[in-house]
């Protein structure tokens, strides 16, 4: 199975970045040892206004890795109290070009 | 100076998928033959109803480089006819936590 990729656009207010980055940090600590993980990588806009300021782009070996891992209940502890605070919108991808 | 990443999640409608990778097709030729070019990737969502279909993630020397090759009267007149009809949101961004 290939690999499938990670694409997670945060739509935060600008104020709230240090928090949402600390909050990605904390749920990247907890996900990069789990089974399949393979990269991550947090992108932050250049210029002031993007409709994204932060995007989120991580690679796992397959779907039903990435799907344990956010589903193991440790990790829902350690994100759900703060998840709806960071509006984002995340979707499993595979690359179809390059 | 650091590679930027332009990550451009498209909004468009099921319907007009083959359409909207025709059109990053033809942006793609272009592009990867200008200055500053380093690569680039079109993500397709796993699942059906993904807030953005499509995604594509390019890798640029510079933002100079990425706003000099989309500047380019060549670029606009491809892509101008059709950029409306494929909502899409870009932007440049730095890698700031792996």
């Amino acid at each position: 199975m290939s690999d499938v990729v990670l694409i997670n656009p945060f739509e935060i207010d600008p104020k709230d970045e240090a928090a949402a980055i600390a909050f990605w940090e904390r749920a990247a600590e907890h996900l990069r040892r789990q089974p399949g993980f393979v990269d991550t990588r947090l992108h932050r806009a250049i210029a002031p206004g993007a409709r994204f300021p932060l995007i989120n782009v991580a690679t796992w070996r397959s779907t039903g890795a990435f799907r344990a891992a956010t589903a193991d209940p440790a990790f829902r502890a350690l994100v759900g109290p703060e998840r709806d605070r960071f509006p984002h919108h995340p979707g499993l991808y595979e690359v179809i070009r390059t």
